[in-house]
């Protein structure tokens, strides 16, 4: 069993974190540099976006773990590092700069940034704030989750403690993720920590598959980020027995890991750009999985589907329309569809067809801030869940003047 | 040489169109049935949408032109007749109701609709309108184009004319469509009439490869609708010889048939739901013509991008996101990027890295209403061009919605 508990990437024993504000936004109210630290070496894993432009970071980080190590995560808001000529460059060197605050090697470093792409980061108020950020290493997962948020308007964060024979363990996990959020392979930011003891290759293992069902099942506006990284250390303080096969242990990690990304999930779809409400797609009866995602996904996607979530119009047909574009191998004539919230459940669609129902309760249903789109295909046993939040005005606001 | 002319699909020899409130829609000042008819049998090609939820008027339409004749098209706006149990039924009743009325077979009607998917289509008021409509016919195209408007803002016809072995040949089209927009391999509704004297097969030929680089070129909102079709009567009362192969004739046709297409397109993305701006993305130097479609149209379907031009703001950071994520095989750091409009021409990146430029002249570039997104790949021949539009917080509202 796991259960929720306090402390974000500082529940796991041994990672202390901070988040300051050191100049790189010019509001000196909003923390811009976040430093997560284990005291020992930890195994390292991590997923990247599968964009073809990517940010400097993310070349960096690859290289410095790909030892399967690293000891610390340094990461930016304001500036994504990304399509600069000196990119490798600066992120090279903020891994020196965090190195020589930290005591360790540049090389045990993840770096990540995330803000405005195309524009030069200064690596001068990075090296100024450094030795204010490391000092105040401690339990401030709180100021480093806001450290890393650009649009976001909640911090992201969540710990679970689990057992793993007889030692108890600790996961926890912060993330920023608002705008540019449709992941393929990888994600928006994301770093969790754990004490669990496991190996670098099971812990790559346990975070590929992982994201397949839950950031890669997310999306806010269907761009899929230069900058996405999800980044997992694994310093083994908790004593359990180093995981290294699959089997219980293994399973349960993966439990507590899936509980933690879960969350972050659900987060991120909440806080989406503009959201004003959270929508939950589950598809079950899909041919395969692999279905079920593509439909759950689709539909999550769709602008028109979006729009009428604001409005909390059930236009189902947007979301028939969405499933039938999806590219999923689907019976249209097997599909039933209900809308659900805590205000209830309405039946729309049955074998692909419109059925009677109260538009009054299905207004009441869709005006709560969590809608399901229940989707049966009743085809197989594919099942699979995908987050996505309305389409707003705040949306196109928010974009429309972004950089200034 | 191909010459634009006046008359939208009146224009070719032998057609005539009406379009009337017959009340399908609550408001009487809204025209809601067209009917476009040929003096004699014509040839008739026809795409539709590649959504596995299909409109039932679109199997009824594959049905009757399997046989490659058509003389009339008869079209509804303000109800889909998709997912409806009777669908098929009712589309049937359709044809045969104009079929009695202009005096043909119902199986030589092509028949669409275009408005709410998943209520029933009451077949009444066509039944008691339809006499009015036919009495009607006339050179009416305007009327026609008029009555398939949905979300449109403005109603969208052309017509050219052109010579085939000494004989003045013309065609033309209208067409409707401003959300829901993101034809895959047909698109939204399109209906074209010609006195061009040519064989189904290759009318087919050529309507087919028009699309790959018209229509499917276009994107509002990424939802591809289940009702999207084009097509194509050709009656030969132009009297030249009937194309029957490949050759000068052939290719005179399909210029003249892409000057109406092109031209649609145009005014269907400028006319997109919300939209201020018409952006249109020309790629060049792809490694193939199929990169450079992926690239330009992934470009016009980012939200981000679409926001940011809404705002006018010169983000091109997000113009090589969207190449990145578009699944195209495109050498990041060979990419050239500049932003175009009747005010002028600015590069804003270079190689794949940002370049300076004038804050102030880039915004007066945007804020024109016809953007230019000039990306060149210098990677290969491959050229492509696709059209969209802003997002825009009018296209939340529209479609927040729509139903009410």
């Amino acid at each position: 069993m796991i259960k929720q508990i306090n402390g974000g990437v500082c529940a796991a024993k041994g990672f202390s974190a901070n988040g300051i504000h050191c100049g790189i936004r010019k509001n000196k109210t909003k923390r811009d540099l976040a430093l997560i630290k284990s005291e020992v070496m930890a195994n390292a894993a991590a997923v990247y976006t599968t964009n073809l432009v990517k940010g400097a970071p993310i070349y960096v980080t690859k290289d410095n773990i790909a030892d399967g190590k690293a000891i610390a995560v340094v990461c930016n808001s304001g500036n994504a590092n990304t399509c600069n000529k000196n990119g490798v460059e600066v992120a090279k060197r903020m891994c020196e700069i965090t190195a020589k605050a930290v005591g360790c090697k540049a090389e045990d470093i993840v770096v990540a940034s995330t803000g405005v792409i195309g524009q030069e980061l200064d690596v001068t108020p990075i090296a100024n704030g450094m030795e204010e950020l490391a000092a105040g290493l401690g339990d401030n997962s709180v100021a480093a989750a806001e450290a890393i948020m650009t649009t976001d308007t909640v911090l992201k964060e969540i710990a679970y403690s689990f057992e793993i024979d007889g030692k108890e363990c600790h996961i926890g996990g912060i993330a920023k993720g608002s705008g540019m959020i449709h992941p393929n392979m990888a994600t928006m930011l994301v770093f969790v920590t754990t004490d669990c003891a496991i190996s670098s290759d099971m812990l790559q293992k346990a975070l590929s598959e992982d994201v397949k069902t839950s950031f890669n099942m997310v999306s806010v506006d269907g761009d899929t980020s230069t900058n996405d990284m999800v980044s997992v250390l694994a310093n083994g303080m908790a004593g359990n027995t180093e995981i290294t096969e699959e089997g219980e242990s293994f399973n349960k990690f993966c439990e507590a890991l899936a509980g933690v990304t879960r969350y972050l999930c659900r987060m991120i779809a909440k806080d989406g750009e503009g959201a004003t409400k959270m929508l939950e797609c589950k598809v079950t009866g899909g041919k395969t999985e692999k279905d079920a995602r593509i439909v759950a996904k689709s539909v999550v996607c769709s602008s028109l589907f979006k729009s009428a979530m604001f409005g909390s119009d059930a236009n189902w047909g947007r979301v028939l329309c969405a499933i039938g574009y999806s590219g999923a191998d689907v019976d249209v004539e097997a599909i039933d569809l209900s809308f659900a919230s805590k205000a209830g459940k309405i039946d729309v669609c049955k074998d692909g067809y419109g059925i009677e129902f109260s538009e009054e309760i299905a207004k009441q249903i869709l005006l709560e801030d969590e809608i399901q789109i229940l989707i049966s295909l009743k085809s197989g046993e594919g099942e699979a869940t995908a987050w996505g939040c309305d389409l707003t005005y705040d949306y196109v606001k928010i974009n429309g003047d972004y950089r200034t």
